[in-house]
């Protein structure tokens, strides 16, 4: 059985406490999830949620995901092993947006070059030029021989 | 001066590892932006960015948005003097996704109800309907006050 979600009150009041958790999912059906590692609170990823993905989650507590460039439910880490069993969900104020504080599983990754976090790069100027430098360059596992049946 | 952003490389091993920083804003030209406290990296907010807000935030150090509700450049903190100075922007794999580690002026608070985060409910499942329970209820100013003259 898959959670329902009431489509979200129009009075704003409401939306931010009331009792009721109404998910405002974008004109593509998605809502903004951020993730970070119950451990340490370092954030893992952004990803996007639709409400399938959504009502899984929060049933298994296993983070699934819809991925925007397969065009699928995505349940992270099936690949990898990198499963992320979810610890506490919560929203913001206008219920756009989820945060997920999970326990990573597998080789404690998240990215999928092998990284702990997505965000390993600083953003800075260089020379006048907008430009990134790398900060955390450690790999967990080798993505060529993870995905390689891909 | 403004900051040029340089379009996004087809190839994904340069976005993933290049040394140049090109956004990869989406259809509407907005980035999303997670934004964390740089005390103790407590998530605060999730905002979006467009090329001038990015450009802005990166240049003077102190976080610009853009406002999809007002369509328009929102200097966080105009109003309720909540202003956000940078610590670190990073930025993930593929350059769509901003984490800003900020230090919050004024009543160390970021969202628009005066709590210090957004994020001040837990989703979950009551009586089989998805539910929030609100965590932290500790107003650190009062909305009425600080935006009665909108």
């Amino acid at each position: 059985m898959t959670l329902i979600f009431a489509a979200p009150s129009n009075d704003k009041g409401e939306l931010e406490t009331g009792s009721a958790f109404t998910p405002r999912f974008d004109e593509k059906g998605l809502v903004t999830a951020v993730v970070t590692d119950a451990r340490d609170g370092e954030l893992l990823m952004v990803a996007h949620m639709n409400a399938e993905a959504l009502a899984l989650t929060i049933e298994t507590g296993i983070a699934h995901y819809y991925s925007r460039s397969r065009n699928s439910l995505w349940k992270k880490g099936e690949s990898s092993g990198n499963v992320q069993t979810v610890q506490e969900i919560r929203t913001d104020c206008d219920q756009d947006a989820i945060w997920l504080k999970v326990t990573v599983a597998g080789h404690d990754a998240t990215c999928h070059t092998g990284r702990r976090s997505c965000f390993y790069r600083t953003v800075g100027i260089e020379n006048g030029q907008a430009a990134v430098t790398i900060t955390d360059d450690r790999r967990h596992f080798d993505p060529a021989h993870i995905y390689a049946e891909k």
